[in-house]
């Protein structure tokens, strides 16, 4: 099975990308995670990228905040596909880290998620290891429904608690 | 060899759109596109996300602007991968179908692309692939590498131009 | 009398909805509340808003963060008036909720109302069923009368305590 | 039958606002029209809510730009639905009048529709009349099906397009 | 000496507004002040505006929030220059309040101020007093020429601090 | 009678100013306009509003673009009222202008208004006169009458073009 | 002479950075201008970048449009000081291109001027290298007197216009 | 060697600028901060920036919020580069610092650094020094590789941390 590298810029992300372990975890793809820095350290960040496909990676997670190039620094050495985590932050919000993550120009796309969306950026790629890898479809199917169950779970619990009202 | 789903929410989105087609023909991958609207026909997207997968599709781009709900419509759908384009539009410049596409909730990503970014679209799609299909890989890497000499001949022709002055 | 019908895309929201619940109650006006995701359980979402009229609904009042999709699906399937708040979040505020909520497409309205604004929705909702129905007319211009008591009140408490300094 | 009252800032808004008067038109609704000013002829903007249910109106769209604050303050004077329609500017795009209309106190809610978005006012307002008028429930679910069966045909104009490529 | 009128859209306004109040005590110059919304009690602001100048008024000052439309509701009273506070807020910062006050239509301007700059709507209240006031413009010189000191005793405290480092 | 001064920080920014001309003439009171740059001829702005209220001036407009400083510099160097003209530009639409002219810090206030409200910056300058002119008073209010008159004669020939239809 | 690096990310942004050679040839300071995009020809970009002080340059100015991560990918491979750009574009005027730039993390600077200023970015070139360079600084000061005098003659060109009115 | 002047616009921005103190520190370059407002000692603040050449400084830093005019009011008044720091505040974020600093005209540029990046602000004057100082040239790429290193070290701290999971 293909490995998910997820790489950080500071390990200040790490509270927001163990959402992205945890995801990758519970359907059991294996992954590996490092520190690397699109500025401070752009050359172990596009060694990483360039040698990821021979290494048995399917897909780059990559998370970083304000001007967050590392998504797009390290799709710019690979053509697996690069999943951007825009990292919230004070002054902008989601905005600066979101518009370094998506505003791609032609040829280098960065599959973006949602501003801290980590569980989604793990999502994604293995919604992408599926493509050619029927058994976790349909463990991500199953998930799906799940999680649909929870939701009605909780239509369930609301209706309790406003007929005890 | 998987094809990629095109849907558009408004054939007024098709001028964005067809960069989408150009790449995906330069490399030969097979695709269909239709006009659905997540709000007008959202049957018809709902059941083409539904099975498409059994239909012999590996990725989904779907265009949309203003409160640009499709490609979360469709990504609900399904667990494809979904790549959402935000098509940009007057009052608002990009962000709102930005925003609308790429903020998605927990467990259903899109990935979203930059505004009206219809062919880094397709490039992520045909990456998306490419991740159990090396012969497309290889090619990928071959474009990416004339990108690379296209750039550079610019600057050539920006070299004798400056030389000339 | 016809029902509101209030959705919530989470049961996190339903601190804020709760101000709507509050509004109706005031008013004895008979709400059912649910909890029914736009992209988790899509498909009740789509048969609560095509079974609403019929149901004995007048409005749909529909909640939601981030992409909020939740009040134009269920706008797409139903010509009931559906009635959306915008919850606000961290990294965008209220503007990712509010342009995915408020942008909507020729011929399928949401009815948008201020970011995390549930109690302005319920008083919408009421508006909407008092068009028919004289007597919640009445109930509504005379709260309005009390709003504005409470407010000239508040008015003559400054007073006292601008005399007092 | 409930008639709707129609009234813009100033009549530079007549270009939007007439797509409400086409939508209005063709389903055979009556509507009144005025430019009043929130700001230069607020009496009669006033007035003109103030008299709404009385004089047989069901619902009033406003139309306005910049610092909207029309919608406002006609809903401040009734208690019937008010549609705000935010007109897009040059500064701020579409912001300026999508805050000011939606961002609306408790109370006094303004159903805000898409900058620029008078149709969809108006169908709003057709929305709202028809809680209590089967008929032309009838009609507005029958034009919905209308709408989605154009998409459908331009789906299958661009298949046509598309096999003939 | 002619009076300010202070016009807060509700008290919970008070503790951004107390600033102002502070302020025009500071220089001896009287003021009334009034919670008075643009939308639960407009006629009690419109009156206020429209007697101002009669009841010894230089100028009035209006803070809100959200859609902030008082400033605006009581510049279209009396020509008295109005000046706005625009009151921040969770979801939308300043932006609301901010752009309701400022993008006032031709004829009607409001004089705006600084998201939650209560004490300098009292400043520009005095400045317009003290055109025809030599006296009063003699002791907002003085004023300034204190804040000057401030700063300078401030930028010494800095030495002597950056000296014993 | 008091004087206005006009500055603007480029003469590229006449055409926007040249409203504010149109309106003091209208009224009959006397202005000077200036091209002085915040940044390129700081020193004759500055003397400029240094010596305002000793030259007869009762109130400064200014009119910048992008980082609008000019206003705020002039605000600095007199106690007189200073008006900011937000000039719009490419890049941020009146974002930057706006927010450069209006976030002015503790005791030196700018009254901003709408940008490019070159109109509304004359009429703010001719309230600020009339505060201590009873016959400009007059005028003011004789204008707004005429102006209220105006919208009402649209209003009629809205009447007859629908009536017509 | 130390050198300016001029690197654009593509040639469609050679119109705006036209006004920084322009601004480098009338103070006769030798430059280098080079096609190098961040994304598509990284190691030519980075190669650059850190051969540039060795090659007798003293700043590099980079301009990107975008997720413009040109200007940081470069100040990533050298201590030079690294000026940025940012090119406005349409879907987000000149945000996505300036959060892109400016928000660079600790200990990598990038000094970004305004969008699209591509003459501010070559006069900061040149006075970073007049720190060390007296008479370029003499050329420089002389300059701003210069432009200084423009306005002054354009001042004076209004007097005259309005004294012909 | 040339000294670094550091000018605040309030001494409650101390905070941040604090972080500019120690990178100068850890370097061994001498600086000078001063508490000089733009606008409540502009005169201060222009004859630091006049004779700061001519003073021994090589660079000056100026920290401010809000409407920030203090870095471009420094700018023109030398042609030393100035570096700006834009102090994010509650209601804009870092928007309005940032605009009005960045956004200079033609021929007054100043050197822009991220919201709050004093540090950043401070490695930007080290790097314009150190254009003719190869000494500190030397030690700021030595830095550099300090900090790669520190990446690096918490990448192997977090393979440890995962290894042990």
């Amino acid at each position: 099975m293909k490995k998910i590298g997820i790489i950080m810029g500071s390990d200040s992300d790490l509270p927001v990308v163990e959402k992205a372990f945890a995801v990758l975890k519970e359907f059991g793809v294996p992954f590996e995670a490092h520190v690397y820095s699109a500025h401070r350290t752009p050359v172990q960040a596009r060694e990483f990228a360039e040698n990821a496909r021979a290494n048995g990676f399917g897909a780059i997670i990559a998370a970083a905040g304000m001007a967050a190039h590392l998504a797009g620094a390290l799709a710019a050495a690979t053509t697996l596909p690069v999943i951007g985590i825009p990292i919230s932050s004070k002054a902008f919000g989601g905005a600066d880290a979101l518009l370094s993550t998506v505003q791609m120009p032609k040829g280098i796309p960065v599959a973006t998620v949602a501003a801290d969306g980590a569980a989604n950026a793990a999502w994604l790629a293995l919604q992408i290891l599926a493509v050619s890898d029927g058994e976790l479809a349909g463990k991500l199917d199953a998930a799906r429904a799940e999680n649909a169950a929870v939701v009605l779970a909780r239509d369930a619990a609301l209706q309790e608690k406003l007929a005890a009202d």
